[in-house]
This record gives structure tokens, C-alpha cells and sequence, in this order.
């Protein structure tokens, strides 16, 4: 894989959100021999989890103390990883390194998503820092191209998840969802800012009460990145979590993109999906 | 308008399903002269109120029954109009004249719901009927250009109402939902089949739960026919529910195509906005 030729500078800063990925970044790190520095994000990263690495608690709005304990680490690679509620303002409390740079953060919190955090990720490369992906910092964390499940998608689903892409692919400039159902040629569900988790229990209920009318175990979950995101920071991520919601609304699998897509617990996840009887597979992207 | 010029032949055929809306078109209709008969859909179309009216019950399956009635009854112009939930195939009390036609009724249920209706409209045109639309039956109940509320939208909600106009150009192809929100520029939610009160549901409920940040009193439902959609059987629909919905989500208005779109009791609508501080407004198409 041409990214094991990447050369990463140890240690890495490793700007760590809620979920079990930040963990899994940095023991993906130690693996390959290289010294994960967490920088744990208040309320999001798990403070049990972080003890077992090197790290430093900071709030969002620190970003001149951030760059300060980069610098201070010698972490000149950083990536952004795990999750993050959008923080309201008065939640931030901003330090002085972050003032000086207010004016740039303030443009990319008017955008979507992907505007506020590679509008942060601009800031910390104008301070010298190189921003890395999960592809450069952990490829194993990746989903590998093909079915990895028991179950393979069949001529139905893969119509389905070839429908869900064309979607995917129209919705890619408004920074909105990665995922959409699509059941026997019929898009179900789309996802906004409620998340995957959310879209999945949605067609569950919709199920529930007879308003998705297909037989169980027909439908698939398509997930790809947003047309012209920054694969940086925000790539699409399954997990076991994904394969039972996925069973739970009656799905025939989950279908993303191969090498985009983050999964966590990939042995649990393929576990589940067997024990289900759903396919997970990973696109050609 | 020129819909006035449209020369209708009475009796005018009403395959009425659930809702208010069969009956606020019988009722326009009789108001400018022209005799409805309704041909309710049972499970659907309220007893009550089609006792109001020259009336057939009638199943999703009766094709050939509904058109030796429409005929017996001297109907040559038909409207499908009200809600109808998608049949299961072993709901469907096949007739024969149902059964002549099932290979391209089974063509539409293939397709979205666009196609279904389409399908099966195709085979009453193919039967010698002529079907309408709202727009040439009772054109008095279609969202008119322009704001109809005190409150009108600014220049945020503009840009707000601009940008959904174009996601949903964009999924136009997809024959899904037809509305989103859209708050401060982010596009929050997307309808897919479960509806645009549950959309509202879902909004109101991030809101809540503080997924959403945005200050009560940002933000715009918009809905638009899709792409591509037949006008004559399934114009997006608003009324004082849809109000009630934007409410609850803390949005600044609503905003509709003017003309393509149906509006269930509009001086309660318009009154329920006005007291709830919001914008309800016509777009040009």
C-alpha cells in the first residue's frame, strides 16, 4: 500500500474526540513503532482510555495552549480523530492563541461541518504542523476493498447500493450526510445531522409500523465520503454498532467505501454481520 | 390564471384517499358548479365526511371495478388526491380488470412512489379517462406567490431557503422526500419517506437534545416538487400542521413552491403563523 511509504514524524499529536478510534489510532501508532501524545479533548475523549497513553487534557477553544504542547512534544504530524458535538460558543472558552486567529474560525464555524474542521486544520498548518489522515497515520484502521462477511450482496443489493451512491454522489456538495437506505430501488432514508445510528433506527420504526413494506433482509446502508471532503478529517466509520442497526431495520447489508471508511472493531463488526447474516463490503472508491 | 380557462367535464371523478384535501377539492369544485363523486379508498378516505358527498367505496386493487363505475357515473376527467399508504402485494384485492393490467401495474411498483402513481395513471389515460391535477380541479387550494404571513423572511432565511432549493434540485432524480431544513446555512435534516411532520419531529428533537445550536427562530423548511415529478398526482402538501411542526423546531418560517403546492386550510395555517411568529411564503418556480 503506497501509504506504508509514508514517512510520519514521531512523536504524533493525536487531537483526540470521544469514541473508541483515538485509542485505536494510537495503539495503530505504538504497533508501527511510533509515540502517539494524546491531546484529549474535555467531555469527549474517554479519560479512562487516555490514561494508558502520554497525554494532555484541552478544551476546544485552546488552540494557541494546544500548538504550545505540540511544540513542546516535538509533535510536528497531528491528526484529528474521534467525535465531536459542534461546540455552541459560549461554550468556548477561548485562550489567546485562539483570539489571534478568531477571524479565520469564525468563517469556517459558518459553514458546514467539514468548513469548521478543515478551517481549524488550515490554522494549525499556518503554525507549521502537517495535519494527517487516518490513510497516512493508520491504513490498518481502514475498510479493506470487498466483502469481508459471509454473505455476499446480491444482483438486488448490489442495484441498491449502486442507487445509494448516485445519491451520495448528488448530495456531495451541501456537506450534509454519508449514508441513505435505498430498499428494492427506493431511497428510504437520508441521513442529515442525526448520524447513521439515527437514519438506521428511523427505518426500523418505519418498519415497525409498516410504512417500509419490503420483506425483512432487503436493503442495503450505503455510506461514502461528502464529494470534496477533506478525507483528513472526517471520513465515514462503521462498526459493530452500524451491522445491528443495519439488521435491526430489516437491512441485507452495509455497503462503503473501501480505503474511505473508518472501521472500529472490525473483528466484532464482521462477527456481528455473520452471526446476522448481513454483508458488509467495501466499494472500489 | 390560465388553469381558469381549463374546460372540466362534469362529473368530475374523485379516487379520494386519506386526509382533508379529497373533500376541500370536492368542495371547490361544487363551488364553481362541477359535480364530484367520490371514489373513496377504504382505509383511507374518512366515512364521515365522504357521506357529504355522491359516493363509491372502492379497494387499491379495483382497477376495473373503479373504472366501470367512473363510467357508469359519466366521468371522463379524474383526480387522485389524499394520502394513501403504500399497499403490501397481500393487501391488494386483485379484480379482473386489475389483473389485465398487472404486468404494468407490477412495472410501477418496481420504480418510487412517483412511478406507481404514474403507472397506474397511465392505465386509467389508457382506458379513455383524462387525469388532472390540483391545478386544473381547484386551483384556489395551491400556495400563491409571495409571503402570506405577518412575518416575512430576511436576509438570512433567504439564503437559508436558497441553498435547500438546491439540494433538493439535486435529489430531484431520486424520487425522495421533498422538503429539508436548512438553518444558518447547514443543512440539518432531509425528508426521506417517513414524511415532512416527522422530519419537523426529528429537527425538534436534535434541537432538544442540543444537536442543533442554531438560536430559536433561525432556519427554513423548504419544500419543492421533485424533479421531473407529475404535478397532477402527488404536490408537496402544507397546512396548519406543517406550521405547528416548524414551530416546535425552533425554524423562522416555511417556504413552498407557489403553485405546486397544496395548502390544507390555509386561514388556519395563516393564523397559526402568524401566532407563532413565523413566515410561511410562496417561491417563485
Amino acid at each position: 500500500m503506497a501509504a506504508a511509504a509514508f514517512e510520519i514524524s514521531s512523536p504524533v499529536g493525536v487531537i483526540a474526540g470521544g469514541g473508541a478510534m483515538p485509542f485505536a489510532v494510537a495503539d495503530s501508532l505504538k504497533a508501527r513503532g511510533l509515540d502517539p501524545v494524546l491531546f484529549a479533548l474535555k467531555g469527549a475523549c474517554d479519560p479512562a482510555s487516555a490514561e494508558r497513553f502520554r497525554h494532555h487534557w484541552i478544551t476546544v477553544g485552546q488552540l494557541g495552549r494546544t500548538m504550545k504542547l505540540l511544540r513542546a512534544e516535538s509533535c510536528k504530524d497531528v491528526i484529528f480523530i474521534g467525535t465531536l458535538v459542534r461546540p455552541a460558543l459560549s461554550e468556548l472558552r477561548l485562550d489567546w492563541g485562539t483570539l489571534r486567529v478568531i477571524r479565520r474560525i469564525w468563517a469556517a464555524f459558518r459553514g458546514g461541518d467539514d468548513h469548521l474542521l478543515s478551517g481549524v486544520g488550515r490554522i494549525f498548518e499556518q503554525q507549521g504542523f502537517r495535519l494527517l489522515g487516518l490513510k497516512e497515520v493508520a491504513p490498518d484502521l481502514l475498510m479493506p476493498q470487498g466483502c469481508v462477511t459471509r454473505k455476499m450482496p446480491d444482483k438486488d443489493a448490489s442495484a441498491d447500493i449502486a442507487r445509494g451512491r448516485e445519491l451520495l454522489a448528488a448530495l456531495g456538495p451541501f456537506d450534509v450526510g454519508q449514508a441513505v437506505v435505498v430498499i428494492d430501488g427506493h431511497v428510504v432514508g437520508v441521513e442529515g445531522i442525526e448520524g447513521t445510528d439515527e437514519l438506521l433506527r428511523r427505518i426500523a420504526d418505519l418498519r415497525a409500523r409498516g410504512r417500509v413494506r419490503a420483506a425483512a433482509g432487503r436493503g442495503v446502508l450505503v455510506k461514502a465520503p461528502k464529494d470534496g471532503q477533506d478525507l483528513r478529517y472526517d471520513l465515514p466509520a462503521i462498526g459493530p454498532r452500524t451491522v445491528e442497526g443495519a439488521a435491526a431495520a430489516g437491512l441485507s447489508g452495509v455497503a462503503v467505501v473501501a480505503g474511505n471508511t473508518v472501521v472500529a472493531e472490525a473483528q466484532a463488526m464482521i462477527e456481528a454481520a455473520d452471526e446476522a447474516g448481513l454483508f458488509v463490503t467495501g466499494l472500489a472508491s
